[in-house]
């Protein structure tokens, strides 16, 4: 397939440089169904990244879309902030009855504007409201997003720099791994609290992400899981799961700290909860946290209705048995299995693997490797992009609903990008 | 109409204590259509709130909602986060040619996320990157958004304790007419700018409202922005105008700070530009302040194409030609004319109104009777707010596309309850 | 006289960049008494500068020298931190004997370190820690010192850049007639105080010089005092005076606050506490405000015990009646006289003189006037220095204890500095 | 010996809470002869405890007295600001040909002010500037002093909430043996420095006392410092030694960090540097960082001439040969041996020693333990207070002017104190 990219269009005349994607992927898209998306010449691209995870159903889902069209097709109300409404009080019950309940989480839940960040403020300005203290913990290639709240715990050092002010009241502990196995779990983090004289400010709350997705695809054990949620519990620390990229069955699970077995105080959601790539976040808390003031914190979006509907249908359709999460651990063992093979040939010399459920990461030694490989990829028609503190990183994301064969095209098309990229 | 408030529900039981407007307007909403609500139990509502200012042409507006089906239909992609699209590159050519063309306007365009906070941060980012200076300006009652960032220029004490760190890096200026007209404008400002001995660190920028909706209906006369326009030339700095609340034909122009003449270094734009209550936000600088690096400053959501399609859809059907500027000055005077005569009866005893285009306030001696008013008119049929730093004015947000018979009856409305209340 | 500037001496080679007076006064001075300096190559001065204030009973006064030579050859304990010593206790006693009960000041003493800074920096702790709030007020062209706590509440540009970080939790307000008259006292800071809404961080104190020294000369009405006290106790705001360089009788009484009639509820001392120029700071609370907990502030050279014998020897020499208040405000009749006359002269085109008791200052339209009068000054054997945020004003500080005749002559000098520079 | 405390003394009705030192020592100290402090009821001390090391020449010194007593006698400038004077030349000439060109060291002098904390925060100020970056990172249980800028690189919790603000822009690294060897030197400040995604704010520098005196008396190996010195070059980071308490030959050679062959950036000096006990500091810092502007740091008392004197005094009796080097580590070896026999014993169960040249501290597992020591010491005659983050280490902190006799006098002394608190 041969692209030629676009003559000098208007996002190249009248939208800020600050654009990316469109920069490594020159065309432009048109329609798209499942994991497929088609160019406005007509090229076919199967999808290894899914909207950056905000699509775990596919493009354009077929029972979601019904749900919607039906409901803007009778005028259901679409903006209502923090109204009362019918599709609303649908999706409370729904995410109560499938979620909350068979998996016992007492949370209470707050819709804290549409977007990942949006949620991620909410958790902070709560945690810290909570305890009185300023500070918060947050790990090595940490990503929890752009405004300023979320930037100060975020640790890439590129996105930082963009905030302009120095971020302050944020300190980074050494994520699971972070130091190759020479240090015991916490030993660095439980001295400083342990200590009086150590200087570290006493936090008001952890913030985690259980596989760091932005950060390269870094697996948190479940055992450090736990351990760090004895530390939490140890030092009158809140410890916030940031689930927003892993949450919604990406790892397997609904949620993706289930497996470790702990309960965080506060967890946010955002990505694919709308199952549709529709604006929307949930801040989940105890219902002990729920401390907020009416009105306290607000936004203007945080009632997008339409989302409430497709995320209703999600849920019905996804998560009301344990299908979904078989299906997806067993996709994530087609792809090991393919990942073990290709990081065995010499093409892939250096190259190392790992995740978790459908969220895949290949290092390479030198990051331009990676982009050459997502470059080739996309020539072949395979969607994949780098994550990182390099951008060192192939990061696989597909849909949870790719059937076996598309991930079968998928994984051969990244093999032969790696071999015609050696 | 009688209303009983719905029985224990998963609003209360389940959703966060910080939802506000289900509180005050006590019913589940269902359905919607110009300027009508429904709810379930089959009351009707006329709307003089308009989402906040983001459903300016309207509930499902009928034009908007063919475009955004057909697209949908259709399998349009949906979530494309910065990826050039034909739904964007659509939305791009048409707010080129319709809206920036024509008022000789030379912004770049942004998304910089879908909500007005997500474009907030984004402009304040851009401004402290290029002059390398942290301090931003702001003025007294402003409000520009949840996230830290946006929360430190905003004025309200309530929201900016929610934030649990102390807010700094901005400091408050006057608004116009704040002093009374006691004292010149600017000279303050000006002052504190020209002394090198005053103790302000030189802002970057200025970030200002042309009428504070959340503040209160403050309405800046155009020779106060002219010269404020002035000192920021005069001093270095940029100037921010917000316009998510008063951009999009609120005032009457487009863009609410064209009466004024000025050309502002940056915009921000978010509520009413997608034209159906569709999470949406942009961003706009003049192209010499477009120092983003790819990728700098990015978000999930940022490419939110049903949002781009009712967008487009919105600027093709309304903003061609001036009539829409025209109609809404003339519904504007129509409420200014029911407000004169209701001001001057003693049921409104102390009351004042302000406010410009389609965006009044009354404001009351006493928050308690704004309260009243408003509780009043929701029993009546009629949905209102209040805004301002003691919730003491009611405020007027209708949507642009209301019929002058709707604005009457809701005027009348309005008036029987500042009379019931008195 | 003639003045060769040394050879390219140690102070050139080895001492930093930093020195600022060895610049203007060129000269190696070695010895001193009263109001003369004398320099190794026999010239002697006339001291208008005073140590910046720190000299109120002038050079090495052979009272206070007698005090302290006697302790010394007596082996009398020098460095103490804060343990009890006699000559602390001597101090403590004959300090509430002499100033605080005859002036009915119910004072507690906190020995902070022996700066000014330290001081100021301990004054603000106490302020946060008592009202549980970070943000402080102080006003245009305010000095508090070099450390950062201190800086953030210092108005000079120049050396607020010197932190190499953004200072933040100090807001300015207006100075006395900072804003010409144009705007009556504290309409802005009250609104601000008032309006829940305006942005400003409800402030733990407000901190004030009652005569700016650094920052011109510029004399606060006795009226305006009194009415920032009232604002500080309608807004549960700590009022602090910083009185190191207007405290120890410079402006006559004890404390620069007593005509105003307010009682502060901190007091900043330093500068002429020890009389002697020794290193020596107070800071001064009402008993209520006492919260520290040992040890919670500290210092090294907090019990500079041969300080405290000469500040013992000062309040017992001038202190124990009115006679050096009266002295004071005769001298300043003295050199106001001299200034309305010379400020009258053709010479002096444009100069503006203000003052009380023995602080005053000449302001001229040119900053570069008012450094040419210093440096003839200098040539023609009289020490004075400038101060101001364009270092326009020429600043008098004479010692307290200098006779009329030295006075009349410095003030000839003056006037001739002043001609010889039109 | 028996002492009955005073009674309600002016010390408890006037001087401040925050008094620490008069509680542990219940006397009212009168006079002081080298190592030996006479208090006003005629008991005498011998002292361990050397003003916090600000008198490691002994109280009192009769050659610098002396000096001292000259230049006072003949009415030598006292306070002079940083203007020239002899005392100040003499003194500079002296510390560059006895301390600077034996040593090979290249560095500027700054008089940042009297005491340590305006060393340290002139020391910050100028590495801020140079780098244009805001963060330090300084070491768990640092100490560097009381102001906000010094106190934010401090670690003790209870003196770091004694600021009132959130303390920010510092970070804190593990002091050398802080994690008791079970991670290798740097592994986790420099795999932060690499990465990109760390989230650390790349530092302007490091900040570091060789032996932690208030820490707990916790040495840095040679090769710890050496290899610090080297992540700072590696990384663009300046470094600082604080050498306030160490310095001075506190721990042998004149400076603490001669013995690892290191040349820091920036050296901050105070305590001893007077000699005298008189309030003092330097920062010194390479030529090439210089780049201070005239006035750009200041201070009222930083020219304390007499302080000046004493120090010259000092340096030409105790540094022009390495026989006070010599002494001091003859007379820490006695120290090592009574520690090595004294922690043998029964009673001192539990207890560790560590230290260097005349710097030694006793730990002891349970803080009251160290309390008792220090108490029961005091009432056999031996002045000793406690350090680290619990008080648990009882330091010794002798004169390096004390003879082999009262040294051997005060062990015993301490050896009893420990076996009558077992």
């Amino acid at each position: 397939m041969t692209l030629t990219p676009p003559a000098l269009s208007v996002f190249e005349t009248l939208e800020s440089e600050v654009r990316s994607y469109s920069r490594g992927w020159p065309a432009v898209f048109d329609q798209a169904r499942g994991s497929r998306l088609y160019d406005e010449d007509g090229h076919d691209y199967l999808d290894f990244f899914a909207g950056a995870g905000a699509l775990n159903y596919g493009h354009n889902n077929p029972v979601l879309k019904r749900a919607l069209l039906d409901y803007l097709e009778r005028d259901g109300i679409t903006h209502a902030l923090d109204m009362g409404t019918r599709a609303k009080r649908a999706f409370l019950e729904t995410f109560r009855n499938v979620v909350l309940r068979p998996r016992d989480l007492p949370y209470k839940v707050m819709f804290p504007g549409p977007t990942g960040t949006n949620a991620v403020e909410s958790a902070l300005k709560l945690a810290r409201k909570i305890k009185g203290r300023e500070s918060i913990v947050s790990f090595t290639n940490a990503f929890h997003g752009m405004s300023l709240g979320s930037l100060a715990v975020t640790g890439n050092a590129f996105k930082r720099a963009g905030a302009g002010i120095p971020l302050v009241h944020g300190t980074p502990m050494p994520f699971d791994d972070y130091l190759d196995g020479q240090v015991p779990d916490f030993l660095w983090f439980e001295r400083l609290l342990q200590d009086s004289g150590s200087g570290l400010n006493h936090p008001a709350a952890v913030i985690v992400e259980t596989v760091q997705g932005e950060g390269g695809i870094n697996v948190a054990r479940t055992e450090w899981l736990r351990g760090l949620a004895e530390v939490c519990a140890r030092h009158d620390m809140l410890l916030i799961v940031d689930d927003i990229q892993m949450g919604c069955g990406r790892t397997g699970p609904f949620f993706s700290f289930e497996e470790a077995g702990i309960v965080p105080d506060i967890v946010t959601l955002s990505k694919s909860i709308s199952g549709y790539g529709l604006p929307m976040a949930l801040t989940l808390f105890k219902p002990e946290l729920d401390v907020w003031e009416p009105g306290e914190h607000n936004g203007t979006f945080r009632g997008n209705n339409p989302a409430f509907v497709t995320a209703t249908a999600a849920l019905d359709t996804y998560w009301t048995d344990g299908g979904m999460e078989k299906q997806t651990l067993r996709r994530g063992e087609q792809v090991e299995s393919a990942l073990v093979a290709l990081c065995a040939e010499a093409a892939a010399e250096g190259a190392v693997y790992r995740g978790r459920g459908l969220a895949w990461g290949i290092g390479f030694p030198d990051p331009r490797r990676a982009a050459a490989v997502c470059r080739r990829a996309f020539d072949l028609g395979l969607i994949l992009e780098t994550s990182g503190p390099r951008s060192e990183v192939v990061k696989l994301l597909p849909a949870l609903t790719i059937t076996p064969e598309e991930l079968e095209e998928g994984l051969r098309t990244l093999a032969r990008a790696v071999r015609e990229t050696a």
